[in-house]
């Protein structure tokens, strides 16, 4: 109450702004006009926009010639994927301008369950980032590979009454809600009257009226303009995604009009360390949205006012009295590029550098998931019981792969890896620490995947990681059993991580403590372990832009055709597990 | 969770639809086309808008050749203006294809506090209408009147909590907040998070920037094209309002851009029984707006999608699987006339006639409000104490008054009326059985405001009702006190009403049983004895449209210059009560 009547009276002018950006071009959303103005800001909070006060302020920032927009929002990320914690996360965007994202921890959340999630929360206190968090929808994927942990529509309860969630992440079992699925309908009711996110590429007419009638109220998977117009059509939030593994900002451009473009929103999805630095965030989408040819002020609107919108967050997204003071200052209206950032009424960043790089300790992690893997008692070897084998046939930046049936390469009884026909074994072992259930393998006290992959390119060595989504199992690919043993015991090292081996040695290798999935690192030390690594799995043969990236998803088993899990090979069309050898 | 399971089933085309509208040519609110489709509705929601589907219907309404809109919303009513209880206005608006009314209950809170609230919320209960109860802000309006009740911060926090009130209503003490008021900013604060309407006639600069600060989402008083504009560039919705007594439509409608549309609603704010049935609701604004040239789709928006995002309810608003099956059903897009209204997936109306129009008996009502005067303690005379008396200028059709010094007619010691001069008496007489406390005159248990008004034009008798802004007292004008007395006791039988007298004969009355501001009966029976009443007056002498509408703005001792209260006469501009005699 205080801190209101603090900002009433410095919006009367009857009271020092504590910070005073004068003299700025301001973008107002609202109107789709840029005026200049002043702004006054006190705790945190836009108090005035208008003319310049009677009173006075604690600090003034000459904006005369420059551009003064909302702090961008990022409308949909897993920041898990950037592979590092919030803070590192937050160091990677917020000087770009973005300061809120709405987020899925979906991958933490496979790996640890509701703790999970809230330390995503409780690692994103104090940061210059507004982190909104969502419950994640799907957790585990299905029941063909074991997950870490199981959310039920009681955890999304509890997340929602606790304050952790603001809404429902991404409904991806889209089959599950349009046929009605118990489990997804309560977890949908459990977030009744909050944004409830959905995820449904593909699909079409009586389907898609059905999924959006069960609630849903965004997508960001459409692919194609006309996809995008049937779901902004049926009333869905189409929010834009632009993500390393999955481009489609250039493709749904067109689909913005002056009509819908209040539906649209950008987000980023998954983004990789190195694109985080080099690229950017959703500012990168404006610009291209600008280039492009829409008119710079809507441009911003869809990373602004529609996402705070979208969401129900009125506290930001506008230049506007009572807002979180949210700011992002840049020179070219064709060109916003962050030249200092507010967050939360404080400049935070500059050209383009936080001003106080220190991040703040996180808390516990060494909870979080496990990585205990009795090594001893894993197997690579696969005894041939046929002469054919099917095969992933993994596909240069896709998420679906094919399933192929091919020659195996026998060797003593034992089918092995063939460089030579690019075929490579893959493994993944179980590290949640559940029992084996008789599928896979029962090796090491969980259960073990073994088949073939084709398409990664490797001649030598082994590639291996703890990120493989949605269940997050350590995954192996190698053209040796040493080799993938190295790999393995690499990257289960500490909790988990990435590395590359050839033979006996350990070539790279990135830890992720946290779950196995995020580093506690910086994100520039990150992204420059994560380069090396790449640059070690190409010494050994694999052209891939990012061999962990296109790793991480052959063990996603609700994406087509053919993948890999704990429990064995997922015939992904069929729905169910299927043998090696056919 | 049964009833979503079929409305998927219904989706999916693999159960009947209750209801199929067949071939219409759908207004999408999201896209702003128009496209031919089929809607299948189930359990009171649409479950599918698209291409024909296989599975069949229990109903269908052959729309071919005609437009399916949303069901209309007014953003902002008081239905006690109505002289109407939820039921009967509600029969006068949706046959006209209005399925959503916010409302404000203020005046009924003014005369029973907390318990008027909710007797509105569950006289709205079971009707066609969905009716949206905002918590009043500001009861009473000043100390300088007697209402019935006090709303308190922990009041407003109450009927969020029991889901009675949606959001907090318009904030018409605009001075209070942008000074900081503690109980104000305590009232906001307790609907946090949820729509906060606004009122502040003709604040501009650093005061609406403060007003906006404080959380107010909304305004509804725009009254020229650079108000409504300054009001849409610091963030506030803008609500255009066309009521009885104002009416803002034609001068704000070309403030309305494809760039700031989505931020305008509609809204009636106070019609009278014979307005809404002889010209409608926002119905009527949406016309008028497509008359005026905006494009009839979004026309339409800024009655349904718009108001439904600014309010948060996304469960209406549009034609989109999931939503309120609420449905206007049209002939010519260019003037949306309602030939069929589905409400709830039910068709209710067809040719703007209800097709069940047997009212629901209403809650009890007898405990609301007070009008409980001992007539034979009240006197209208006024002992001369001097020569010249303060008046009350009316102004034809206008709420502000002239503060006017006269020579007053003195008889025998008393200041009397004086035909001649359009000089009448006024009364306002406490009814809420508060004692008196010594301000106005001590009389009948309660305070007597006596005065005198210019511009009613009574020539003979007079007219009295207890519909008094905001406190609802009972207020008589007349040009003797025989006639007052008669109608003011004509006023008061049964719990308050309007009523018109000469001498000792009651010409016309309007029983308002409902805390003496609604009857319980039929909106076209309250128009007609409404009509009756106004005639009378015109009997009598008053040129006025409506003199009793005039009558219940003159006792509001918030708006200039001077009014008259049951504690006296306000100085609206010192905001103190002043002597009648100077």
């Amino acid at each position: 109450m205080d801190s209101t009547r603090n900002l009433l009276a410095v919006a009367r002018g009857a009271a020092d702004a504590d910070l005073l950006l004068c003299g700025g071009r301001v973008v107002n959303v609202f109107t789709g006009t840029i005026e200049t103005a002043d702004v006054a800001i006190a705790g945190g909070r836009i108090a005035r926009v208008g003319a310049p006060a009677t009173a006075g302020a604690k600090r003034v920032i000459d904006c005369r010639g420059r551009f003064i927009a909302p702090g961008l929002i990022d409308a949909h990320v897993h920041i898990e994927s950037s592979l590092c914690l919030p803070a590192a996360f937050a160091a990677a965007v917020v000087p770009r301008g973005v300061t809120s994202v709405v987020t899925d921890p979906h991958e933490i959340a496979n790996v640890a369950g509701v703790a999970g999630v809230r330390f995503m929360a409780e690692a994103s206190r104090g940061l210059p980032l507004r982190v909104i968090v969502m419950a994640p929808s799907c957790v585990p994927a299905t029941p063909m590979a074991s997950a870490g942990a199981t959310l039920t529509a009681e955890d999304v309860a509890a997340l929602r009454r606790d304050g952790v969630a603001h809404g429902l992440a991404e409904v991806m079992n889209y089959p599950g809600v349009i046929a009605g699925d118990a489990d997804l309908l309560g977890k949908i009711a459990a977030m009744a009257g909050r944004p409830i996110d959905g995820h449904c590429p593909g699909v079409s007419g009586a389907a898609l009226s059905a999924y959006a009638a069960a609630g849903i109220g965004s997508d960001h998977e459409a692919v194609t303009p006309d996809e995008a117009r049937a779901k902004l059509a049926i009333g869905l939030q189409l929010l834009i995604r632009e993500a390393t593994n999955a481009r489609n900002l250039d493709a749904l451009l067109p689909v913005i009009t002056p009509q819908n473009s209040r539906r649209v929103c950008f987000c980023t999805d998954d983004r990789a360390p190195g694109e985080l630095l080099e690229s950017g965030s959703v500012d990168e989408m404006v610009r291209r949205a600008i280039r492009f040819g829409i008119d710079p002020v809507e441009a911003i609107r869809l990373a602004t006012l529609n996402t705070a919108e979208y969401f129900g967050l009125g506290d930001r997204g506008a230049i506007a009295p009572g807002r979180h003071a949210d700011v992002l200052i840049f020179d070219e209206l064709q060109n916003p590029v962050a030249a200092c950032v507010i967050a939360g009424g404080c400049e935070v960043a500059r050209d383009g550098r936080l001003l106080d790089p220190a991040m703040p300790p996180p808390p516990a992690f060494a909870a979080l998931g496990r990585c205990a893997i009795d090594f001893e008692r894993v197997s690579f070897r696969i005894k041939a019981v046929g002469e054919r084998v099917r095969v992933i046939g993994s596909l240069a930046d896709q998420l679906v792969t094919e399933h192929r049936v091919e020659r195996a390469r026998v060797v003593d009884g034992f089918a092995e890896a063939d460089a030579a026909r690019d075929l490579a074994k893959m493994a993944v072992i179980g590290r949640h620490g559940g029992a084996a259930d008789g599928r896979g393998d029962d090796q090491g006290g969980g259960n073990v995947g073994l088949g073939f992959i084709a398409g990664i390119g490797l001649r030598r060595g082994a590639i291996a990681g703890t990120v493989a989504h949605d269940h997050h199992n350590l995954v192996v690919i190698g053209v040796d059993d040493r080799s993938m043993h190295t790999a393995a015991r690499a990257a289960a090292r500490n909790g988990g991580g990435l590395a590359v081996a050839e033979g006996e040695t350990a070539l790279a290798a990135l830890p992720l403590p946290v779950g196995g999935l995020m580093s506690d690192r910086p994100i520039d030390e990150v992204a420059a372990a994560h380069a090396k690594l790449i640059a070690a799995a190409r010494s050994l043969g694999s052209p891939l832009g990012d061999p962990f990236m296109a790793m991480s998803f052959m063990a996603l088993e609700v994406i087509p055709a053919l993948k890999l899990t704990d429990k064995g090979l997922v015939d992904v069309e069929k729905f169910e597990i299927v043998g090696l050898f056919v």
